[in-house]
């Protein structure tokens, strides 16, 4: 595993983690000229991706990841992050498929934020 | 429909229709500097990629797109495009979900190339 993929590992847990555990964290990973697709439903800014991110129709969830694929996405630093897994929400017996990617984009504090995220459940 | 999401559509189109009709036309849409990611095996280069592309172990394939959707990559005029289909492989009766992620960059002559390229299957 290169240092890419250890930062995109270790991004794609933290992500999880904290949307698990404490979605309205999630806020901070998101800037204002950040978007989200989410099933097909778009979004600009941290406040309106938060936003929907929080209101989303359950009380629990937990992402189970399958694969982590990343990719630098170009001479500003960016990466993209690929991911697949298994998600469960509100205890439910099946679990859901998605999959999802990141494209990551260097901070000046030596960190990263997310510009663009797009999310697809893979319904049977 | 915007304009960005017509022209993913089109590069969708275009590229599924290439792959399961004359494979070894891909080449043309990766550079040098082009990345695939297949499954997890890593390739650079349009010659590397077209050799793993036109090497897959079937005769037949065709694809079935469920969705599609894109975002602006960033200031350099790149477009992230995001696909979830249906695959069936020499006419086997049960398709396989994929999931595939373009990075495509602009072209000097007004079209797009393929910079990021990463492809998974959704195994049950």
């Amino acid at each position: 595993m290169d240092q890419a993929d250890q930062v995109a590992k270790a991004f794609v847990d933290h992500y999880y983690s904290t949307f698990d555990t404490n979605r309205s964290g999630l806020g901070n990973l998101y800037q204002d000229q950040s978007m989200l697709t989410f099933e097909g439903e778009k979004f600009q800014g941290s406040s309106n991706i938060l936003a929907k991110l929080t209101g989303l129709p359950f009380q629990q969830c937990q992402h189970g990841i399958t694969t982590v694929d990343c990719q630098p996405s170009g001479p500003a630093g960016g990466m993209l992050v690929f991911v697949s897994g298994l998600l469960v929400v509100d205890g439910g017996e099946h679990p859901l498929k998605f999959s999802q990617m990141f494209h990551l984009m260097p901070t000046p504090q030596g960190s990263f934020y997310v510009l663009n995220d797009i999310f697809r459940l893979n319904y049977a």
